[in-house]
Protein backbone atom coordinates (compact mmCIF):
# COMPACT_ATOMS: atom_id res chain seq x y z
CA UNK A 1 0.00 0.00 0.00
CA UNK A 2 1.50 3.46 -0.89
CA UNK A 3 0.69 6.90 -0.29
CA UNK A 4 0.15 9.02 -3.74
CA UNK A 5 0.55 12.70 -2.87
CA UNK A 6 0.13 14.98 -6.10
CA UNK A 7 1.09 19.07 -5.85
CA UNK A 8 -1.10 20.13 -9.08
CA UNK A 9 -2.64 23.47 -10.42
CA UNK A 10 -5.90 23.93 -8.76
CA UNK A 11 -7.36 24.31 -12.31
CA UNK A 12 -6.84 20.44 -13.32
CA UNK A 13 -7.49 19.54 -9.64
CA UNK A 14 -10.74 18.20 -10.70
CA UNK A 15 -9.61 16.72 -13.71
CA UNK A 16 -7.60 14.77 -12.17
CA UNK A 17 -10.11 13.76 -9.33
CA UNK A 18 -12.76 12.91 -12.33
CA UNK A 19 -10.40 10.64 -14.50
CA UNK A 20 -9.18 8.48 -10.63
CA UNK A 21 -12.90 7.92 -10.26
CA UNK A 22 -13.37 7.11 -13.71
CA UNK A 23 -10.36 4.49 -13.59
CA UNK A 24 -11.87 2.83 -10.33
CA UNK A 25 -9.74 4.79 -7.90
CA UNK A 26 -12.74 7.29 -5.96
CA UNK A 27 -11.30 7.85 -2.59
CA UNK A 28 -9.44 10.64 -2.05
CA UNK A 29 -8.58 14.08 0.27
CA UNK A 30 -7.85 17.66 -1.18
CA UNK A 31 -5.97 20.40 0.71
CA UNK A 32 -5.52 23.59 -0.69
CA UNK A 33 -1.63 24.66 0.01
CA UNK A 34 0.49 27.30 -1.57
CA UNK A 35 4.21 26.62 -3.19
CA UNK A 36 6.63 27.13 -5.20
CA UNK A 37 9.12 24.14 -7.45
CA UNK A 38 12.47 24.49 -8.69
CA UNK A 39 12.10 27.84 -10.63
CA UNK A 40 11.75 29.54 -7.46
CA UNK A 41 7.83 30.68 -8.03
CA UNK A 42 6.57 32.98 -11.11
CA UNK A 43 8.06 35.48 -12.78
CA UNK A 44 5.42 38.60 -14.37
CA UNK A 45 7.54 41.46 -15.29
CA UNK A 46 9.20 43.23 -12.64
CA UNK A 47 6.92 41.24 -9.74
CA UNK A 48 7.86 37.67 -8.56
CA UNK A 49 5.13 35.73 -7.55
CA UNK A 50 6.84 33.02 -4.76
CA UNK A 51 3.59 31.82 -3.77
CA UNK A 52 1.32 29.81 -6.01
CA UNK A 53 -2.08 28.63 -4.97
CA UNK A 54 -1.96 24.37 -5.65
CA UNK A 55 -4.02 21.72 -4.55
CA UNK A 56 -2.62 18.46 -2.53
CA UNK A 57 -4.45 15.49 -3.73
CA UNK A 58 -4.22 12.46 -1.30
CA UNK A 59 -5.04 8.84 -2.41
CA UNK A 60 -3.85 5.53 -0.76
CA UNK A 61 -3.94 2.59 -3.08
CA UNK A 62 -2.56 -1.27 -3.06
CA UNK A 63 0.78 -1.46 -4.62
CA UNK A 64 -0.35 -2.96 -7.83
CA UNK A 65 -2.21 -0.28 -8.97
CA UNK A 66 0.42 2.64 -8.13
CA UNK A 67 1.60 2.51 -12.00
CA UNK A 68 -1.94 3.33 -13.32
CA UNK A 69 -3.08 5.66 -10.87
CA UNK A 70 0.19 7.90 -11.34
CA UNK A 71 -0.27 7.48 -14.97
CA UNK A 72 -3.92 8.86 -14.67
CA UNK A 73 -2.52 11.41 -12.50
CA UNK A 74 0.35 12.33 -14.49
CA UNK A 75 -1.78 12.86 -17.73
CA UNK A 76 -5.14 14.27 -16.43
CA UNK A 77 -2.62 17.59 -14.43
CA UNK A 78 -0.27 18.22 -17.39
CA UNK A 79 -0.79 21.30 -19.42
CA UNK A 80 -0.50 21.01 -23.24
CA UNK A 81 1.17 18.81 -25.23
CA UNK A 82 4.33 18.12 -23.46
CA UNK A 83 3.87 20.20 -19.96
CA UNK A 84 4.74 23.10 -18.42
CA UNK A 85 7.22 24.22 -15.15
CA UNK A 86 4.21 24.46 -13.13
CA UNK A 87 2.19 21.32 -13.63
CA UNK A 88 3.31 20.34 -10.52
CA UNK A 89 5.22 17.01 -8.57
CA UNK A 90 4.03 13.49 -6.90
CA UNK A 91 5.13 12.17 -4.46
CA UNK A 92 4.99 8.22 -2.94
CA UNK A 93 5.56 7.17 0.10
CA UNK A 94 5.44 3.34 2.04
CA UNK A 95 1.50 3.44 4.02
CA UNK A 96 2.47 1.35 6.58
CA UNK A 97 -1.43 -0.08 7.26
CA UNK A 98 -4.97 1.99 7.06
CA UNK A 99 -8.45 1.39 8.84
CA UNK A 100 -11.87 2.22 7.81
CA UNK A 101 -13.18 4.22 11.35
CA UNK A 102 -17.04 3.01 10.78
CA UNK A 103 -16.01 -0.92 10.55
CA UNK A 104 -12.66 -1.00 12.20
CA UNK A 105 -11.05 -3.17 8.87
CA UNK A 106 -7.47 -3.28 8.75
CA UNK A 107 -5.64 -3.49 5.46
CA UNK A 108 -2.08 -3.86 5.18
CA UNK B 1 7.90 6.14 15.66
CA UNK B 2 4.97 6.08 13.31
CA UNK B 3 2.53 9.10 11.76
CA UNK B 4 -0.89 8.55 12.29
CA UNK B 5 -3.12 10.63 9.98
CA UNK B 6 -6.68 10.79 10.85
CA UNK B 7 -9.62 11.85 8.41
CA UNK B 8 -12.78 12.24 10.54
CA UNK B 9 -15.90 13.94 10.42
CA UNK B 10 -15.50 18.20 11.56
CA UNK B 11 -17.87 17.15 14.24
CA UNK B 12 -16.02 14.39 16.05
CA UNK B 13 -12.81 16.06 15.81
CA UNK B 14 -13.38 17.96 19.51
CA UNK B 15 -14.01 14.65 21.03
CA UNK B 16 -10.83 12.61 19.11
CA UNK B 17 -8.76 15.37 20.26
CA UNK B 18 -9.71 15.43 23.97
CA UNK B 19 -9.63 11.58 24.56
CA UNK B 20 -5.91 11.87 22.82
CA UNK B 21 -5.11 14.50 25.64
CA UNK B 22 -6.83 12.10 28.47
CA UNK B 23 -5.03 9.53 26.77
CA UNK B 24 -1.82 10.96 27.56
CA UNK B 25 -1.32 12.11 23.66
CA UNK B 26 -1.72 16.02 23.80
CA UNK B 27 0.45 16.40 20.77
CA UNK B 28 -2.04 17.03 17.56
CA UNK B 29 -1.79 19.04 14.78
CA UNK B 30 -5.52 19.28 12.53
CA UNK B 31 -5.74 20.41 8.71
CA UNK B 32 -9.49 21.39 7.00
CA UNK B 33 -9.54 19.41 4.27
CA UNK B 34 -12.27 18.15 1.60
CA UNK B 35 -12.75 14.21 0.59
CA UNK B 36 -14.71 11.63 -0.26
CA UNK B 37 -14.53 7.82 0.06
CA UNK B 38 -15.51 4.83 -1.56
CA UNK B 39 -18.98 5.74 -1.44
CA UNK B 40 -17.99 8.64 -3.80
CA UNK B 41 -19.45 11.38 -1.65
CA UNK B 42 -23.14 12.22 -0.17
CA UNK B 43 -26.62 11.68 -2.60
CA UNK B 44 -29.26 13.80 -1.23
CA UNK B 45 -32.29 12.96 -3.32
CA UNK B 46 -30.87 14.22 -6.57
CA UNK B 47 -28.04 16.27 -5.83
CA UNK B 48 -24.54 14.55 -5.06
CA UNK B 49 -21.74 15.90 -2.88
CA UNK B 50 -19.10 14.81 -3.54
CA UNK B 51 -16.64 17.10 -1.93
CA UNK B 52 -17.12 16.62 1.68
CA UNK B 53 -15.91 18.73 4.37
CA UNK B 54 -13.27 16.73 6.73
CA UNK B 55 -10.33 17.52 9.13
CA UNK B 56 -7.28 15.87 9.19
CA UNK B 57 -6.16 14.49 12.56
CA UNK B 58 -1.93 14.46 12.40
CA UNK B 59 -0.01 13.09 15.41
CA UNK B 60 3.09 11.08 15.63
CA UNK B 61 3.71 8.27 18.47
CA UNK B 62 5.99 5.69 19.44
CA UNK B 63 5.46 2.30 18.06
CA UNK B 64 4.44 0.94 21.21
CA UNK B 65 1.84 3.55 21.67
CA UNK B 66 0.33 2.73 18.66
CA UNK B 67 -2.45 0.44 19.48
CA UNK B 68 -3.84 2.69 21.74
CA UNK B 69 -3.84 5.52 19.82
CA UNK B 70 -5.45 3.71 17.21
CA UNK B 71 -8.23 2.50 19.64
CA UNK B 72 -9.34 5.64 20.60
CA UNK B 73 -9.01 7.78 17.29
CA UNK B 74 -11.38 4.94 16.11
CA UNK B 75 -13.96 4.99 19.36
CA UNK B 76 -13.82 8.66 19.00
CA UNK B 77 -14.26 9.18 15.60
CA UNK B 78 -17.52 6.47 14.93
CA UNK B 79 -21.07 7.53 14.99
CA UNK B 80 -23.89 5.44 16.57
CA UNK B 81 -23.09 1.97 17.56
CA UNK B 82 -21.85 0.23 14.69
CA UNK B 83 -20.54 3.21 12.65
CA UNK B 84 -21.33 4.68 9.33
CA UNK B 85 -20.02 5.33 5.95
CA UNK B 86 -17.88 8.43 6.50
CA UNK B 87 -16.89 8.14 9.79
CA UNK B 88 -13.02 8.58 7.81
CA UNK B 89 -10.24 6.43 7.37
CA UNK B 90 -6.99 6.11 9.58
CA UNK B 91 -3.89 5.91 8.14
CA UNK B 92 -0.25 4.82 9.19
CA UNK B 93 2.92 5.61 8.26
CA UNK B 94 6.61 4.98 8.88
CA UNK B 95 8.35 7.58 10.58
CA UNK B 96 12.21 7.89 10.29
CA UNK B 97 12.94 10.45 12.95
CA UNK B 98 11.86 13.48 15.12
CA UNK B 99 12.92 16.82 16.04
CA UNK B 100 11.79 19.33 18.91
CA UNK B 101 13.02 22.80 17.21
CA UNK B 102 13.36 24.50 20.75
CA UNK B 103 16.04 22.07 22.14
CA UNK B 104 17.12 20.16 18.95
CA UNK B 105 16.19 17.11 20.92
CA UNK B 106 16.03 13.89 18.26
CA UNK B 107 13.94 11.59 18.82
CA UNK B 108 14.44 8.34 16.44
CA UNK C 1 14.91 10.81 -0.43
CA UNK C 2 13.43 12.01 2.58
CA UNK C 3 10.67 14.26 3.31
CA UNK C 4 10.97 17.30 6.12
CA UNK C 5 7.24 18.03 7.61
CA UNK C 6 8.02 20.96 9.84
CA UNK C 7 5.59 22.49 11.74
CA UNK C 8 6.53 26.18 12.80
CA UNK C 9 5.33 29.20 14.10
CA UNK C 10 3.71 31.56 11.23
CA UNK C 11 5.95 34.49 11.72
CA UNK C 12 8.63 32.40 11.56
CA UNK C 13 7.61 30.78 8.08
CA UNK C 14 9.15 33.45 5.59
CA UNK C 15 12.54 33.11 7.41
CA UNK C 16 12.91 29.65 7.30
CA UNK C 17 11.65 29.86 3.43
CA UNK C 18 14.25 32.28 2.48
CA UNK C 19 17.25 30.56 4.35
CA UNK C 20 16.16 27.26 2.54
CA UNK C 21 16.23 29.38 -0.97
CA UNK C 22 19.84 30.79 -0.38
CA UNK C 23 21.26 27.32 0.98
CA UNK C 24 20.06 25.94 -2.31
CA UNK C 25 16.35 24.32 -1.39
CA UNK C 26 14.24 26.66 -3.65
CA UNK C 27 10.70 24.08 -3.73
CA UNK C 28 8.89 23.96 -0.82
CA UNK C 29 4.79 23.28 0.13
CA UNK C 30 2.85 25.62 2.94
CA UNK C 31 -0.10 24.77 4.37
CA UNK C 32 -1.93 26.93 7.05
CA UNK C 33 -2.62 24.52 10.20
CA UNK C 34 -3.47 24.66 13.68
CA UNK C 35 -1.63 22.25 16.24
CA UNK C 36 -0.19 22.19 19.94
CA UNK C 37 2.32 20.27 21.32
CA UNK C 38 3.20 18.69 24.49
CA UNK C 39 2.29 21.49 26.59
CA UNK C 40 -1.24 21.07 25.62
CA UNK C 41 -1.42 24.75 24.11
CA UNK C 42 -0.76 28.08 25.70
CA UNK C 43 -2.50 29.75 29.20
CA UNK C 44 -2.92 33.67 29.05
CA UNK C 45 -4.28 34.31 32.70
CA UNK C 46 -7.24 32.10 33.22
CA UNK C 47 -7.95 31.45 29.42
CA UNK C 48 -6.04 28.43 27.59
CA UNK C 49 -5.62 28.43 23.73
CA UNK C 50 -5.40 25.09 22.76
CA UNK C 51 -5.75 25.18 18.98
CA UNK C 52 -2.14 27.49 18.00
CA UNK C 53 -1.83 28.66 14.18
CA UNK C 54 1.46 27.16 13.06
CA UNK C 55 2.39 26.58 9.13
CA UNK C 56 3.40 23.24 7.94
CA UNK C 57 6.37 23.73 5.53
CA UNK C 58 6.53 19.99 3.52
CA UNK C 59 10.26 19.69 1.24
CA UNK C 60 11.24 16.71 0.26
CA UNK C 61 15.10 16.44 -0.31
CA UNK C 62 17.80 13.75 -1.14
CA UNK C 63 19.58 11.87 1.53
CA UNK C 64 22.77 13.79 1.60
CA UNK C 65 21.12 17.35 2.10
CA UNK C 66 18.94 16.21 5.08
CA UNK C 67 21.35 17.08 8.05
CA UNK C 68 21.68 20.66 6.01
CA UNK C 69 18.06 21.34 5.37
CA UNK C 70 17.32 20.19 9.00
CA UNK C 71 19.80 22.64 10.17
CA UNK C 72 18.66 25.71 8.03
CA UNK C 73 15.10 25.06 9.26
CA UNK C 74 15.87 24.56 12.86
CA UNK C 75 18.35 27.70 12.90
CA UNK C 76 15.44 29.63 11.35
CA UNK C 77 12.58 28.46 13.31
CA UNK C 78 13.94 28.86 16.72
CA UNK C 79 12.71 31.99 18.82
CA UNK C 80 15.59 33.74 21.18
CA UNK C 81 19.38 32.42 21.63
CA UNK C 82 17.96 29.02 23.24
CA UNK C 83 14.51 28.27 21.75
CA UNK C 84 11.13 28.57 23.36
CA UNK C 85 7.97 25.93 23.73
CA UNK C 86 5.87 26.23 20.82
CA UNK C 87 9.06 26.47 18.40
CA UNK C 88 7.69 23.89 16.09
CA UNK C 89 8.55 19.72 15.52
CA UNK C 90 10.07 18.40 12.06
CA UNK C 91 9.28 15.09 11.14
CA UNK C 92 11.63 13.33 9.10
CA UNK C 93 9.84 10.59 6.70
CA UNK C 94 10.90 8.31 3.65
CA UNK C 95 9.87 8.54 0.10
CA UNK C 96 9.63 5.85 -2.38
CA UNK C 97 9.64 8.02 -5.46
CA UNK C 98 8.85 11.40 -6.66
CA UNK C 99 7.69 12.37 -10.31
CA UNK C 100 7.66 16.07 -11.99
CA UNK C 101 4.39 15.83 -13.91
CA UNK C 102 5.63 18.51 -16.89
CA UNK C 103 8.81 15.93 -17.63
CA UNK C 104 7.39 12.76 -16.12
CA UNK C 105 10.39 12.30 -14.85
CA UNK C 106 11.03 9.94 -12.12
CA UNK C 107 13.50 10.34 -9.17
CA UNK C 108 14.26 7.39 -6.60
Amino acid sequence: MVMIKSIVRPEKSKAVIDNLLEAGFPAITKVPVVGRGKQRGLKVGEMTYDEIPKEMLITVVADKDKDLVLSVIMKSARTGETGNFGDGKIFVYPVESSYTISSGFKEE
